[in-house]
């Protein structure tokens, strides 16, 4: 760690007001100075949207005392962009923290989360970046037995930096009473649709998209496992989305004729 | 290939009017039963964004003779969603494509971009999936060259299928003139962002995204590099994002204190 104290980057998907990010705002504030750069309403389930047909609104505010904190129009990701270009201008911050999300981003989630794209987008920026989730997607989720932990990985993360071109991924089980941390890959699962069909007033039919987690994974080395047998979930991520195990594969089909 | 027919959803993020979707058609239904579900608006940009805190519109709608299509309101990630679960009903289609993208989707562009999320979609549901897309953003853009390599892609896919958890990411020069089919893998580059700022009539400040593409890449096994030299990119892509290299370095950290 240096001798200066970090710049902090706060962001999340759950908006501005969310109690998830006021309980990270407080870990963090102890650990640097502290910028929050977050959407002006929920943006749950935006994945690694940008905004580019419609423009952009980022305005100060001033919520908790003593924290620089600006509201954004945008999905999580483009409040990473501004922040990094039009408040920070170049001079990056030494961390950018996403969350703490009302509701787990484990497994396939990552892909779905504007929580844990806005914490790719960090990465991408070469910011050393991390999200944190909790088991508990309602307002009233309690955060207190994250805090503890997310002081224990950011002190790391600062102290150590992160391999270029990756990032992680924490979710923490709903209540006390934790084990500890475990470093963890993303299980294979992903969600059965259930679309609830539905009828208007004017008789035409509409749908809401439901669902069901489906784990097919029996691994034990898997975040899925480490939640529920009451473990902080740690996966290091990355978003070089190759899959270069299939390149040789390839080389052996027809392609040229 | 199966004896029978297959059938092959084709989806897009440029919407359902889009000419790139029409030339995509145009070379799929020569080749098996085609249905069409794409958003009824341009949704660029969306990642792999999904509609979760409003309702979902779905309707049959007739643009191209002896075509089954629907026109959906939400992003293409949704459409995947709605065609497997409200189309399809459990017997899954043989092949998703997506496109062809007014638009190059090279490099990290894959996480941005609708395009490709709707084909990670589409692989997420175990269906082998394509994303085709042109370099060339313009409503006028021609897709002509483009069609005798998809052909020849969505033939070696249907005959081999794909490794499981993995699907392609197509990309074409603009013009004709090619040398041929490269497979690649995503180089390393970024957008530099520009947010261009301006002042609305009531005097408060607005930004638009924009950005410059920067390949800090030299590997002549990127897509950048075939494109540049006029060959049709093909990456297999993954949507396991756990970066498994990183998991021993995390492994020596003090987690646990």
């Amino acid at each position: 760690m240096k001798n200066s104290k970090p710049t902090i980057l706060v962001v999340n998907d759950d908006g501005i007001t969310a109690p998830g990010i006021k309980a990270l705002i407080d870990v963090v504030k102890e650990l640097g100075r502290v910028v929050v750069v977050a959407p002006d309403s929920p943006q749950s389930g935006m994945g690694h949207a940008i905004t580019i047909a419609k423009p952009l609104r980022m305005d100060q505010i001033q919520l908790y005392e003593g924290v620089e904190m600006y509201k954004c129009s945008g999905t999580p990701v483009d409040c990473v962009k501004l922040a990094v270009n039009k408040i920070f201008k170049g001079k990056k911050p030494e961390l950018c923290v996403s969350g703490i999300n009302h509701g787990l981003n484990n497994s396939i989630n990552v892909i779905y989360s504007g929580t844990m794209s806005a914490a790719v987008e960090g990465a991408i920026e070469s910011i050393p970046s991390i999200g944190f989730s909790l088991d508990d997607f309602t307002y009233d989720a309690n955060f207190e037995h994250c805090k503890k932990y997310i002081k224990i990985i950011v002190k790391q993360v600062l102290e150590h930096g992160l391999p270029s071109g990756s990032l992680l991924n924490v979710n923490f089980p709903n209540g006390g009473d934790l084990k500890g941390i475990k470093i963890c890959r993303q299980a294979n699962a992903k969600w059965a649709e259930e679309f609830d069909e539905r009828v208007d007033p004017y008789k035409r039919n509409y749908y809401w998209l439901t669902g069901v987690f489906q784990n097919n994974d029996k691994g034990d080395d898997t975040d899925v496992w480490a939640l529920q047998n009451r473990y902080v979930s740690v996966v290091p991520v990355q978003f070089d989305m190759t899959a270069h195990h299939v390149i040789p594969i390839l080389n052996t089909w027809e392609f040229n004729v």
